[in-house]
């Protein structure tokens, strides 16, 4: 499938028919998400997966009743990671072992060091989860070029995920991407006409 | 070209030879990142397309003397647009005229009013920079899908940008994205394990 017609065919799928997706695709999605680019590579992201239905009845008060989130396959939770001398310690020790040339790794984990000192912790949240949607975007597309569908959604309470799904600290629930077979079809897509957007 | 395949191959850039990007082909780049999905469709993102190489030469200082900048073909200044009370005006205006029914523009709208309604300034910023990723992931994805490279890129000054390229209030550039012919070659991909983001 050319990402053109990904793109144009693509739409956040309210409503799935409950079948489930093999392991093997799902599996694949995650490899597409995982390759996704981010600022200095520092990938300020983790995935919870949800397979369980039970827990998925449990998530749905806390995603105002959306039925997407029980009638998909696997439900994606992305939670931003702002935890960055972390971060930064394991791309460098990854970098080492990945035979990356010494002077790069070190460009590399200067810059990091050097951009994130300045920051607030307000900053670091947002700044993770601003690079956490190009994970998203590459999971939506991802999904319809694999043959699924998917439904971006950040209507939900963070809070609540992070108790029911016991989600460790520092990690904040951003955005939900619930995976399945669509059983709805989709609007006519809607937007801004071009000379609205590029100046 | 399969997505798995654009993925794989994207690669953040670093010096383009200098070759034009045909405008049909930016056009058709412009209506992928167009398409990009954002929460309650809002779109909050306007992009400032710069060509003049004069205009290039006067950015490159503000973004840290890296020749993507003046190499590339087209510059793309992805801009935050946290302006939501204009955005969900036009939106509104806009599922009037494309005939979306009026259950739903309201629902949308209502929905849009009562989130942004709670937002401080500050997170009205974030938001609408993080929904911005979206459309970066497709101008990243799109280029190559097109047969052309990028390179997005967070490391700039956007007051600097803002003055030289007259920037008008209340956008915020965010993110750049060059296009044009790679002239370096791309490094090896290094990313966590599946097993370090998935839980």
């Amino acid at each position: 499938m050319e990402f053109k017609e990904i793109v144009m065919s693509r739409y956040a799928t309210k409503k799935f028919d409950g079948r489930k997706i093999p392991e093997e695709k799902v599996g694949e999605l995650l490899e597409l998400v995982r390759f996704a680019p981010s600022a200095i590579n520092l990938q300020p992201w983790k995935i919870k997966l949800v397979t369980d239905q039970a827990v998925k009845e449990q998530l749905k008060p806390a995603t105002w009743g959306q039925e997407q989130i029980t009638s998909c396959s696997h439900l994606l939770v992305f939670c931003a990671d702002p935890d960055f001398e972390g971060l930064i310690k394991k791309l460098g020790q990854l970098m080492k072992t990945s035979g990356a040339p010494e002077e790069t790794r070190k460009m590399v984990i200067g810059m990091a060091t050097e951009m994130t000192a300045k920051m607030s912790p307000e900053q670091k949240l947002c700044w993770a989860q601003s690079q956490l949607f190009l994970a998203l975007g590459n999971a939506v597309n991802g999904a319809k070029s694999l043959g699924f569908d998917s439904c971006p959604m950040g209507g939900f309470d963070p809070k609540e995920y992070t108790r029911i799904l016991k989600i460790p600290s520092p990690l904040v629930p951003t955005m939900l991407c619930p995976l399945g077979y669509a059983a709805d079809k989709p609007l006519q897509k809607v937007r801004f006409a071009k000379g609205e957007i590029v100046f």
